[in-house]
Order: structure tokens, then sequence, then C-alpha cells
């Protein structure tokens, strides 16, 4: 019988779901949005609903599980939310006990971050390699680090919170209470914050009009075509990513840095600048890593949900990357 | 027959050498300077002799090889020194390969931070736990890696070049040519510059006598007799250590942070203010993990440097954490 698996990704605004193959094919997918203010029992059904909605495509095929990628901090080991700040009711809850009672089905928990990186490692950009970082940039940053060919979980399962750590001493506040985080620079909402800041300031700027309404897309239009304060904005931005992935580099060793989330959208313009800051700033042996941008665009999280649903019903390995 | 191996730990000053069980028990040990101006083969020479000077030791007990702990970056993959800053010929050099010819035993090269963490792992403070992360604080800064129970090594066994982390975006120059690293705030030859900087300045402090003579022992003495220089700079040290000790906990998501290096002397004065930071900045699930001293002292690279030439003798376990 042919080998099935639901990857859920559980997002601040929406739920998505797919069937997944083994190799990753996304076979039928759902979403409906998030109700994250109606409490714990009301995202579980809500998550259950997508689920059965996948599941019922199954056409007679086996479903082995379902994988659930879910924002932190979460104990994945255990399938616990600890306590997610977009979620009501996400304080030490006991996600995936919940909904494998309201699914009938074995349940993993991961980090969204670590759950896309699996979707790009197994699937995407970085196929086939024994080492890579995923970086997810996007309202925050987030991540999930694949080293000696094996994804790194930690105490807990919280490895790779790339997105909290320090890159300037006693810099700006961050959502987590903490000063300097990459995250509070580099993350699409810091760039869009800076953007609007310096805009409204700036009267000779193409980006001045637009004031508290400026889009990000919007910056980027205007760098290419010339604005001094765009490209300046776009320049930064580059230059903190590229500061950011620096530090993977020299941390995780990777053969590779793949960019997700909504500011890989515009990677054709980041991405130039942040291979000359890395070729410029690494240790030397670590200069020549290439920093692409994410091959499944948003759907690594929902992949890579599928493929730790599958690790999980196949016991040998998951003993072996579970080993110590 | 008994088995047993060499541990060699090669510094910028001094080579140290120890014949060692599978326990970590340091059965006899020797250390010559480095020659470190005198050429690759000069270097290669006296870690022969040393290494032969300690076999001599092993009374008929079978020694499986020879495991040697080295400054980065060097790909221990390949068992290449590739550009060794404080010993002259260490460039793209077969170090491994060499020093298996003059010893007739197999080698296995390591950066010295990740031998010293695999030291404080198998048989040290972190023994047993499966998440940890060595930072030894000395002239630089150094370290390695255990996640899920295995070791990072990463592309070119180069994971876990903790002192390289930007910690300061634009802030002081690092040896590496990059600016506002960690090693540039946090390790030693930092402190005692700082120190020796604001001495000189600072009449009234007890400090202000030594001049550019002050030592960083004396430092922490005058910190403990109260006396105002000192102890800001005592806590400006354990601050930044706090503060990279963070992004560590975010990155690895270990169980317990250890420290070794010359630094690690003074953690009676600095650890309870390091705690301190980390309980207050760390995001919330992490606020609890143990910051520790090294249990090993100076030998956490020279018993690890031992059991890493055990593991490449033991092909199962070998090919174990190989995988992928």
């Amino acid at each position: 019988m042919r080998s099935l698996a639901i990857g859920l990704d559980l997002g601040g605004t929406q739920i998505r779901g797919a069937l997944v193959d083994a190799e990753g094919t996304i076979l039928s997918r759902r979403a409906e949005a998030t109700p994250a203010s109606a409490g714990a029992a009301a995202v579980v059904a809500a998550l259950a609903r997508v689920a059965q909605e996948v599941g019922a495509q199954a056409r007679g095929a086996e479903i082995v599980g379902l994988g659930l990628s879910a924002p932190g901090p979460l104990d994945a080991e255990k399938g616990l939310a600890l306590a997610t700040p977009t979620i009501a009711g996400f304080v030490d809850f006991p996600l995936a006990a919940e909904l494998s009672a309201a699914t009938g089905l074995p349940v993993r928990l991961e980090n969204d971050g670590i759950a896309a990186a699996i979707g790009e490692w197994r699937f995407g950009a970085a196929r086939g390699l024994g080492n890579m970082v995923y970086a997810t940039v996007s309202t925050g940053i987030g991540g999930g680090a694949v080293v000696d060919g094996r994804v790194l979980r930690g105490r807990m399962g919280m490895a790779a919170h790339i997105g909290h750590m320090t890159v300037v001493q006693g810099g700006e506040r961050c959502v987590c209470g903490n000063a300097g985080c990459f995250e509070a620079y580099a993350s699409g909402t810091a760039f869009l914050a800076k953007a609007r800041r310096l805009a409204t300031l700036d009267a000779g700027s193409a980006l001045h009009a637009a004031g508290a309404a400026l889009t990000g897309a919007a910056v980027f239009e205007a760098a290419a075509a010339g604005d001094d304060l765009a490209r300046r904005l776009v320049d930064d931005e580059a230059e903190m990513l590229g500061l950011g992935f620096v530090n993977l580099l020299h941390l995780y060793s990777p053969q590779m840095i793949v960019v997700g989330g909504g500011m890989s959208h515009q990677f054709a313009a980041l991405g130039p600048a942040i291979a000359a800051y890395v070729a410029r700033n690494a240790l030397p042996p670590f200069r020549d890593v290439p920093v692409v941008r994410a091959a499944l665009g948003d759907n690594s999280g929902l992949v890579g949900a599928g493929a730790i649903a599958f690790e999980a019903a196949a016991p040998a390995q998951r003993r072996l990357s579970a080993a110590g």
C-alpha cells in the first residue's frame, strides 16, 4: 500500500495543510485562518479539520502520521507549546497529544524553523548536502541547521533560534525583551519600521510620500530605480543579513545557507551584497560558502512537516537520529 | 591486550602529550616547547618525539592510534592545517599524514576547541549529557559543541568557531580582520588590554601603579578588595561572556555550557554574574541552563585527543558519527 503523510504548518494568521508523499510531492492542500485569539481548543479543532480535509484525499493510501510545524518556543521532544506569543492559550499546552486525540494519528511537533530546514534539506535547495543552515527572514527570523547529516534539535528540540543571537550589544530592543538581536535588525518587520521612519524624515526620497503606508516591496522598487535612501536601506539590510550569516557559518560550518521567508522574495537584490559581505568578513576557509534562496518557497515548512511524519513512522531511522 | 591511545595538544608555545586509557585516565605525560618559528618539519619532529616518549610508557599495551588537537583553522576531515597564524609553515600542510609517517600510528586531527569539548563531554563536567557546549576563554576564544549526542564537526570539521561570532556590529577590530567578534571583547587578551588602558587613565584605582605591567589576576584581586575600576572590569567581562553564552544557548540548545581556558581560573568571580546575565536575557526556556567551570582544567584537550584516537580505531562507532 502506498504511504502518505500529512504536513501541517501553523502560523499566527493561517493554518496550512498538505498531503505529501515520501518524495515531498504535495498531493492535496488546504488552508484556513488561525483562530489565534479563540483559545487552544479552537486552534486544535481547526488543525484537525485541515488535517481531515487533506487526509480525505488519500484515496485508500495509508497515512503514516502527521507532522506539525509550529512557532516556538516549544518542547518538540514532549510535544508542548511552551509560550507561543501569537496564539492565545499556548502556554505549556500539550499540542501534539491533543491533536493526536483529535485526529487519531501519531503527531510529531517541530519548531517551524527546523521543519522548514528539513524541507529545504530533503527536497529543496540543499538536497543531498550533509551540512546546511536554513534561515527564514520574515516577520521574525527563525531557522534550522543540519550538521554532519543530522538535523540539530538539542535540549527540548530548541536548537537554531537564530533570530535571537545578539549582534549589536546594547542595541535595539527586540520583541523577546533582549536587546540587539539579529531579528531586531534584519527581519522584515525591522526593515519596514526603519524604512518608514527614515522615509518620513527624508523629503528628497521617492519613499517620502508613502510615509507610514510604505511597503517593503516599494523600497526595493525605489532602490532599483536609483533612489538614494532606498538603496541605503537595501544595502543595510544585506549587510545585517551578511553579518548574521557569517556568524552561522562560523558556528555550524554549513556547505550552504538557504534563505526563505518573505524577505527571500527580494533575493535578487540582496544576494550579491550578502555574498560580498561573507567574502569580506568570514574567516578565509568559510568565504566561499554559497547563500541561496529557498527552492520550495512557502512550502518548505509544509513538506518538512510531512518528512518529519515519515521519519517518526520509520522506527530504525528515528532511533538513529535521536541517539545519545 | 590492554588498549591505550596517545593524545597530543599542540599549542602556540607548548606541545603536550599524554598516554591515556579508554576512560580518559592519563598514564604518562610529556611536554616540550613548540618550535613555532622553525617550520612545519620541526613541529612534526617535536610532536613525534613527544608521542614516542609517552608511547614508550605503554609497557606492552596496544596503542590504537594518536589524536592531535591543534589550533585552527584546519580541515579536520583531510588532516590539513590550513593557515595557523601562530605556527610558521602551517599553510595547507598535511599535518596528520606527516605525523602518521613520523610515528607509524594512525593520526586523527581535530580543532582544539572540539577536542577539549570531547574531553569535557566524555570525562569531565558534561559527562553523560547529550547536549553541551564547551568554550575556552584564553588568549582567544574557541569551542566545541555536542548536540543530540554527537560532536558537531560540519564542513571540513570547522563547526563551533565561537570566538568569531560578531556581537558588536562595527565594534573593536579582531585579530581575524573582522570587527566586533566575541573574542575581541571577552578573551583574556581583550580583558587585559582594556584593563591596562583604563588603569593608566584612572589615578584613583589600585590598578593604576602597575600600568602596562598589570596582570589579569591582579585585576580580579583588586575587584575582590573592592576597587571600583577592577569591579567594573570584572562585571563587564562577565557581561560579555554572558552575552556570547546566551547566543550559544539559542543556537545549540545545550543542557550545559562548560568554560575552560585561562579565564576559567577566575570562575568563582565571574560565574554568578554570568548566570545572572543568562537568567535576565535568554529566551525564557533557556534561562536555567547551567554555565560551569571545566572539570579537567588544562587537560580537556589532551584527554579529548586521546578519546578521538579511540573513536577512530572503533570503525562501527566512527561510521555512525560520520553518517550522512
